[in-house]
């Protein structure tokens, strides 16, 4: 059986983000014949219209692997009841320009953490939105939402709980079965 | 009568940006006894939760400005199907740290443009939720979505559709009447 | 000080509704110098706009008591991710024909709950999207999402839980102040 | 080639409907070896989880002819700038009792018609995120938004409008490649 690739990205950029732990951990989750290999977003530019035919390697590199990728992860911190400005941004400057957007025709799952008890949601959802401009493929279920991540984390940021574990897991699972369904259309 | 002080920014930070062009116009729909004032949102940094205690001047500054206007006016590009990320980055900066939020309370109008068909209008209803849980307070209408925003503008700029400075000088006139009454209320 | 007139409807059309439970609940969560009155919206018809000059009878009255009341409570529920039907329609048949939209400039203060860990949230924002066009003006908050209801109601559809109680008073209490300042800004 | 089967159901309950004018004409815009057959949604009961159980006729055959269906057309005016009560209502009927959601992992497309000019397209992001808890899979591209209904059928309701054909059959042939795919897929 072929090994399936996944792309993931997300996490907020501070030290102790449980968006970060949370997208770390699902290394572990992935199902068989598959690997989850996570991206660097830090260091994108602004998006600027004017500079999108001249992003720096980072950007073209993130691209180029987004590119390769049969599947995509994207794990969402929520700030002020949407998508972060930066992990927004990193979506606005990668898929530009025009005609070059290597989101295209993806599967995606999303999860996303909050100490609150909403978990994310609303970001969860706003993303949602802005794939279908991207013209990407979002797992519908299981929905991971993790909810007070505070308790379900240790302090090396290992994922301690079970039925986060169980839920990312069965998500994972269904993006790799759904990425590997849309290979097998495809070729 | 009182001035009523309106502080706005968005726009997109290339440099012919039909947003920046319609927040530079709207200078001139003000209705009397208010002023609007362009406040700069080049060069805000990342938001970092472990930086947020030791933002740089601009952002200090963009903060009391916010705070010492009566209300608001943004003016959001749309970029896949959502706020900007560099923009909402704006917000999620500003914001922080929990408790130093400028923009509590303040009422607020929402405009966008966009050389597309439907005006920017899927940003504007995400950016209405972020104002729930920034406590604002949005005017409802008029609506202003800027459509094929290519033909609504000289080359210098200079808004030249009546319509849209129609529409757009109402929503500037029911700002300006709900920060007064707030500031009526308040006092 | 004058009683502030609260007319609250909602839930759903079960007989052990929690959303009903917590409509009816609210009656005693009311600030001083306040009432809550809840409206019937069973038996209305689904939204037509060839007969929307000829409503019947209760729609008729539940439209005159919106118009009476200083401010709205709506209690919703969550069906498929957003406002259930049967409650979106009784929305849709009041609000029209165009031009005699009695929810006009109200203040609203919203409310959910379900069985779930989202508590309605979804069905809330939606809500208030809606809200928009009819140009009512919803408080932001304390928000009220009511988790695993089932868990706060006793068997005759008392709230037993305290946060529930003192959130949803605040809430209460925050609705009665807006339409207190509305009205004096208003006359 | 296997005929491709789908169903279509929406449009307002008035008589002259540019919804269900779209959703009749949609019959003419499908590609070879696929059919549209428009169901029957009227005189649905509102949604009562107590009845769930027990619903009448017409709502068991509008399940079992979504069930047989290998795709749906979903068209959708716009109420209160979301999807219309009595069409979720639908939804909210047809998808009960838990477990026997005939929606479960059909492709769906969606359309929808207004005489303004963003042409219903706040109720399809609507109902977008309904189809995530439906569990559907909604065609991302092109989406069709009829702006300015009225000045694209005729007063038989015939379409007249080419760019809104060609938009719409171009959805309508990316459904039933997609149900091909998925019925492909799944056997």
């Amino acid at each position: 059986m072929e090994t399936i690739k996944i792309a993931g990205f997300g996490g907020s950029l501070r030290k102790e983000s449980y968006n970060r732990y949370l997208l770390e951990n699902a290394v572990n989750l992935m199902p068989e014949n598959s690997e989850l290999k996570i991206l660097d977003i830090k260091n994108f530019p602004l998006m600027n219209q004017d500079e999108e035919n001249n992003y720096p390697e980072n950007v073209k590199n993130f691209k180029k692997q987004v590119r390769d990728a049969d599947g995509l992860l994207i794990v969402t911190p929520e700030y002020n009841y949407s998508v972060p400005g930066y992990l927004k941004n990193v979506l606005d400057v990668a898929s530009r320009p025009y005609g070059d957007n290597p989101f295209e025709g993806k599967p995606v799952a999303i999860m996303s953490a909050s100490i609150g008890m909403l978990g994310g949601s609303r970001a969860q959802y706003h993303l949602r939105q802005s794939c279908v401009f991207l013209n990407m493929i979002p797992v519908n279920m299981p929905e991971v939402f993790v909810t007070f991540a505070q308790q379900k984390f240790d302090e090396n940021g290992k994922l301690t709980d079970d039925m986060t574990a169980k839920f990312a897991g069965q998500l994972l699972n269904n993006l790799v079965n759904l990425a590997r369904d849309i290979k097998k259309i495809r070729h």
